[in-house]
């Protein structure tokens, strides 16, 4: 029996660039937070401390702040760039995982007209992407974060199986919310990112308010469906869904009914913990897998 | 000398109400972070253990359910509801604090068309109201927190005085940006709350884009000063302004240029900490002050 | 009437510095996170854009970088020289406020004994000070903050008023837990700090333990009393004590009794939100009030 | 093709259970943070909302609670009988994962005596607990997160490659600081859980410290071979450490020195982002691989 290393990576974690695009009196804002990731034969580092094959991390921060110089692009454009790059930087590098973070502007109005300099972050939900070079190979999972949704009504849950331990009524009408975390391989590495991201990130809504849920495992699989229905080129949605309890509030005891079908306004207590926690995946059957695709990022299975 | 009790407050903080409008197809949904505080006479259970004038915080969060069960309305209309009926509870109790923060939600389009039941959380930026009973008196503090705005060019920063620790260069050009909390002080308990914020909260976002900013001081000044301008009944706006600095990325050692001025695409390190933090008031000098409004309030001054 | 600028400060937050002392091959660590604010005359800053009058929070974030070369010593001592040199530094600053959290390490142990230079973060609870410099006058405010303790039994709730909205039970035996914020104020600025922290310190520990409580405020005051009584110079006592609820879970339906006094296993839900909230303040009735010491530190009333 | 689901599972996250020993006036404390996630056949519950194989996850969160109520152990032993229960109580369920942070209490110290029933939480650190059901087998994962440490010396970064975005400067003494994560799997399921945690923890901290580091991967694996060495029953060990960056800070500018070797006092400053990240496992090579231990469980590679 010997000790050994095993698998192993390292990098530069959240590197919060900014870039504004100023060719126009309209500026142009990109701002994001990227994480880089190296991977290759880094074992005399491990084992005897000789940094011969060890790409600073530092470094890995001034190659994303130096590429954003050019322009940004896409989440995924500019991470297809720096994971190229990384991984082509040595040989003993066989590869590199950019993970990118993307948050949203928002122009601020002035007398009804956007501006052309002034914005407005709303906050919430990220937009992601993780591209993943592995020899040759490039791999790229797009994603959104935090996508915060609910519905009042159209959400059922009953017909479960009752072992000693299950109290839960039934119920025919309930508050469904949830943060959809949501990633997607496609199965390419040239595709045309925004509009694909606009038409899956549409198409995660408009589903999840469309279906009537008898289950939140219904409403993922129909949304990771309708994903693959609308764009061709993804080959897999993996999706994370807390159930994110809005409890109908008790309220007898000072006389007041709470009762969906029978009362006007219903009021509800959104607890924090614990929740449901559903993940899941939904995918093509004639794709090849590409695990090393999701290698690193939480939350997937 | 004597060892005596002070000021005190006890409550109930953080009742995470949810209230549902189904009176037609289309749903309206509130969602509410309500806390309340109790003032008076509250020495015995100080002192003795003796809690004959302690109406339990449990009490008081049952009555915030209570009082959803009749629909809510505004966060202010809410909050004066709660802090009259608790100030008024018991001949001991002299007084009341209930502050909301209230979520914004969007219905989700579907097919183009806003869904009756379906909704969106951005996140980010919080509405808030503060109501506090005082005797016979009422005054409402309303507000929004973590508004998040950022201005790429029209800001400036220079004509500092130059002590022996200053090292900073002057600019003429920089990105200027920060996270709006600001609270106003209305000199009436009987507004239209929602026009009302809707006024201050665009007055804010114009004012912000349209000043050209010698200092982050001369902007949350301007701003406050155009929402005393746009609501009469306004009293005094307190504000507190993080500069969230965004730093030029000096990329000259890989023989790039990130000049203002100069170059089309800029880049910035968007740092964390430390940041510049910038609080001040700007007030009607006839209106008499009420600091007993702003009580337990934190970053206020 | 007109609109004026009423008070304001601005300074820079969270600078995050750590000290070390190599004076002997055993390192001393101070690691701290400092908030400068200047107060003064100002008004051309926030009126005209106009900075002569601004030392830039820039420079205030060297000084603090600068005067840490020179040793740190206790948090209380590092703000006040900080806030000294900051009030006098131009004429038309006519106060400061320096807020400084410490974060404690401890020695790692190697073979039983505390390593020279190797040092291990507990984390969670902080040490806390607020000097303010007021013309001539200094103020200081020594605390902790998110001190967490609990108690499975020695704890009563009992005796309130039931009004409409009261369903709580009584109980004769509960779990008390809370997240203690306490800050204090001396009247002096010339104590043996780090002994005097100590002292309150384990006055607060000693006499939460050995309370028996009725209620949280009983405690609360116990514990503010007992500081008092403790360190005459000490002032006045304030404290922010949330009620972290641990619900008895109902084991009932699955025919398991959960009852104090009757089973040796107890079992608690332990809840996020809403959370009891109890504040207070306890002082000598001698010494004259300082509300300018307390200016801008949240949570005391 | 067709699209399928592919791998999910579902379950309670985040049930905040505190059990209390009072067998003896002396009780004793545990305090989880308990998850469970179910695998098995869940096809028709997401094709087409038929929850006949749901075992719902709130009959999950009571189950934590009533196997609570037997007392409850070590975190690993506590997940052995709640992932064997939840494993068997269908024949569609497959699988179980069980994940438990546990969270440390002191006893307060009263006159110089740890008290019978009053007890301090010291923050920061937890311990973990991951076990996993597959058919018959039983895989668990102990662990540690945030254990924060510090080396003031005895740390030095060199002989690195320098590509064009290199600039980094060689050093031979730095401030060395992380927040290591560790999770190593047993090759069995039946160990004094408490006894070899204790042995992994002191070794992972006396490992740190005693290691002068030429790299933080040669820390990491020195630390990771260190475990194997000590717990011979510990197949693998899995770490991920992000360097937090303490720079040097330039006071040259006030005319000061800050120069490691040459001034007593060094001044740091803190840095949050970006920061490194080194992640690496370290394995016994005779030992058969158990990826489904690690299933769903993020931060490992």
């Amino acid at each position: 029996m010997a000790i050994v290393l095993g698998p192993n990576q390292y990098g530069k974690a959240e590197v919060r660039v900014v870039a504004v695009d100023r060719s126009s009196p309209r500026h142009e804002l990109v701002d994001l937070n990227v994480s880089t990731s190296l991977r290759g034969d880094f074992a005399a580092a491990h084992t005897r401390g000789d940094n011969a094959h060890v790409l600073t991390t530092d470094a890995q921060k001034n190659t994303v702040f130096a590429f954003a110089r050019d322009g940004v692009g896409s989440p995924e454009a500019f991470g297809l760039r720096l994971a190229r790059h990384l991984a082509a930087s040595y040989d003993w590098i066989t590869g590199a995982r950019v993970a990118v973070e993307s948050y949203g502007w928002e122009r601020i109005a002035v007398g009804g007209r956007p501006h052309d300099h002034a914005f407005r972050r709303p906050g919430g939900e990220v937009r992601t992407a993780v591209v993943t070079a592995d020899g040759d190979d490039l791999h790229v999972l797009a994603g959104l974060a935090d996508l915060v949704v609910l519905k009042t009504t159209g959400s059922e849950f009953w017909g479960f199986p009752r072992d000693r331990y299950t109290t839960l009524a039934e119920t025919r009408d309930r508050v469904l919310a949830t943060a959809v975390t949501a990633r997607w391989r496609y199965a390419s590495a040239d595709q045309d990112w925004d509009h694909d991201f606009s038409t899956v990130r549409a198409t995660l809504l408009e589903t999840f308010a469309a279906t009537h849920s008898l289950a939140l495992q219904q409403t993922l699989y129909a949304m990771g469906e309708a994903v693959l229905e609308a764009v061709p080129e993804v080959a897999e949605v993996r999706m994370s869904m807390p159930n994110r309890h809005h409890f109908l509030q008790d309220l007898s005891a000072y006389g007041l009914s709470n009762t969906p079908g029978e009362d006007e306004t219903l009021v509800y207590h959104a607890d924090d913990r614990p929740y449901g926690l559903i993940e899941g995946t939904v995918l093509r059957d004639d794709v090849p897998p590409a695990e090393v695709a999701w290698l690193g990022t939480p939350g997937s299975r």
